[in-house]
């Protein structure tokens, strides 16, 4: 199809056919994803191994399928859409379908819309050294199971699923009844060889989850690092008993160690300029006119250095341990995930400044506190990722916002990143 | 059948055969109905309206008809066993078959199967000059919508039912829902002048929700009085958003204004020498990597008079709102439920401590802190309370006990209690 009078430009990096192309697809494939999931209040909710992530992955295979590209699942539970046949040396990109519980409608979908709109696009160019592949990595956010990156740090073989199939969901499912209800086989997972060695690159789009963007008035950042993070779960048991009834230096409650160990998090957080969130709360038996018997609370914590991050937890647990003396009640403490600081590649990311600086497009160098499946795979590969302006700045959350315009500068500035990385030996790979 | 020499002896009030059937008939039915709703880690869950209350409420209706009685339900759900045709000025007793989420095994139960097997003892003996009859109250421990006392309160016209039947359970169930999934008409409920002018007067048995039986070395307390007490839903409405992300000041948290609630609730109730507690928590989205969004707190507070918790929860209030104003969540306050100071009978509890005297029976005089059918059914009709001895003092949990003696004794106690209202022209009645 010819561009009518009405079109707009096509964004840098695309032609005006393929900008109209890359626009309608997008447009559509949007409204098809986020529907899935997609709660009254206009939050997303699909965690992983559900039906709702089931029906984003029949809907990623099939939208692959459509688009002229191969999709396959690997034994961890990643779906690729391949262009051509897989080999070593791969154009890779892609993001994660799966949401927090309430969470926005961008966050993973992004990054796994664009890849899937700019390898059709470079589909339909031809004429690629290396292959491309779109990949939507299994559970990034953990957002049932509290264990994030789980689909690329398994094939990273970074995380040890066997020592976490006993974990429950709030509804006392364990994961491995969720990976065995979703057909996969846990005792088969682990770290994934031949689909690492064909990873040459890893570029991941992402919406922006801050204002800096805005702030610098640009559309797009490219990443430098990944904050150092990780997530505590601290246990508090005390005994349930009437709440009409039990004297206050009878009780073994619970709540007050709660109190003290959110005030903490809150006031350390602010001291050590890092950030210390405790966001998840289970109450048992959880009832107005009872004492509580246990309460589980969970503390994400994040910080510029690792030691940051150690001293932060130590303090809150210190504050939490205090009040749990004071209160008879036990406190045990588990570290469910730890991430260190990821620096991307320094080669890949020049490569992708000079290909984008041909565009026009600035480099807005990122460093974020947000945990990525790029962050896991960095360890591996030569990963990059790009970020595409928040419009309000909220993330994990339905006002998670980015424009229409901005989609299309990510489509634009991805398919020329990935056009100049496949075509080119140069290209830094693993 | 005789007694026999390996019999022990019974309990006062009770013949040799009386004592033997009643001891064997009440761990009978301890057995049939501690099985409805039992966890494996031997706590009790029966909501209203649900599979547990309605299989506890066949095995009530079977268990009446079992023993000689007449069950029958009235329209606000509360369930009856009549001994002869029900007339008015009718000796009552009774409680609840409801638990609070992960309750005990004696709470509410225990008043029934008293009240079951001694007016079955009562029957066999025969000339009684007014008819029995034992009531199972609807959701006394409103664990479900957070509405105590609800059957004995609509009752008494006391409880606007229509201006809560779009109150949600935790699955989001209104009241409306569960009341007709269970068979009633929510239209037809309110003030029941007949059920109401059949009781003459109201006899509670109730296990001791405390230590002082133990401390005094007595088997049963007499209830003197209930203290006022109150429910409060605190609606904390932040912003979600991510936790990796969002920085401290950019953030409207609603967790430290919980943390600010509950431990403002401890130090409050400890500075006004009364009881004030944040057993049941609601966080949405709930989710590690989320800073929370939304926040439900339910505040139980109780004192000695109604102006003690009245001043307990402003203070309470005050310091959620302080904290709500610094960390820009908004906050609203809603009363669920209060009911005032409640001094049973004083005729009706000196014609029963006479009774219990005669068996050799202190009289123990007991205020509570805990509501009850009894206090509500207290604004209308003569009623008295007894309470057995726990031997743990917990309440609302599994560990919460009463030994087969102490309900033995309670049962003997019942009896002869029912035996002399029953006979008696001069008992108090309305």
């Amino acid at each position: 199809m010819s561009a009518t009078p009405t079109d707009p430009a096509p964004p840098a990096g695309l032609t005006q056919a393929e900008g109209r192309r890359g626009r309608e697809l997008f447009d559509e494939l949007f409204g098809e994803l986020t529907a899935i999931g997609l709660a009254a209040d206009g939050s997303t909710t699909r965690l992983m191994w559900t039906e709702e992530t089931a029906a984003a992955a029949a809907w990623f295979d099939r939208t692959a399928t459509r688009l002229g590209l191969h999709p396959s699942v690997d034994r961890n539970g990643n779906r690729w859409a391949w262009s051509a046949a897989p080999t070593a040396g791969a154009i890779v990109t892609g993001s994660h379908l799966d949401s927090v519980p309430g969470g926005g409608r961008f966050d993973g979908a992004l990054g796994v819309l664009t890849g899937l709109v700019a390898a059709h696009l470079l589909t339909l160019r031809g004429g690629l050294a290396r292959p491309l592949a779109v990949v939507s990595f299994a559970d990034e956010e953990g957002g049932r199971f509290d264990i994030p990156t789980f689909g690329s740090r398994t094939m990273l073989g970074s995380l040890d699923v066997e020592a976490n199939l006993e974990r429950a969901d709030a509804a006392g499912i364990t994961l491995r009844e969720a990976l065995v209800d979703a057909g996969l086989d846990p005792t088969a997972m682990g770290r994934d060889e031949p689909s690492l060695a064909r990873i040459g690159a890893f570029v991941e789009v992402h919406i922006e989850q801050g204002m800096l963007l805005t702030e610098v008035g640009e559309p797009l950042a490219i990443g430098t690092a990944i904050l150092p993070h990780g997530r505590w779960r601290l246990e508090l048991t005390g005994e349930a008993n009437h709440a009409g009834t039990t004297a206050l230096d009878a009780r073994h409650d619970p709540m007050p160690v709660l109190a003290a160990a959110i005030t903490a998090a809150r006031a350390v957080a602010g001291e050590e300029q890092a950030l210390a969130t405790v966001g998840k709360v289970e109450v048992a038996p959880n009832s107005t006119n009872s004492v509580a018997g246990h309460v589980s609370l969970w503390l994400d914590a994040r910080a510029a250095d690792a030691q940051t991050v150690e001293r932060v937890v130590e303090r809150i647990v210190a504050a939490a341990r205090e009040a749990a003396d004071a209160h008879q009640v036990a406190l045990d403490v588990r570290r469910e995930s730890f991430v260190g600081a990821v620096h991307f590649s320094g080669e890949l990311r020049e490569r992708i400044v000079e290909v984008l600086a041909e565009l026009g497009i600035e480099d807005v160098p990122m460093a974020t506190g947000a945990g990525h499946d790029a962050g896991a795979l960095a360890a591996a590969v030569p990963t990059a990722m790009l970020f595409v302006r928040s419009a309000t700045g909220a993330s994990h959350s339905q006002r998670e916002l980015a424009s229409v315009e901005d989609c299309q500068v990510g489509i634009g500035a991805l398919t020329a990143v990935l056009a100049a990385l496949a075509a080119d030996n140069d290209t830094p790979t693993r």
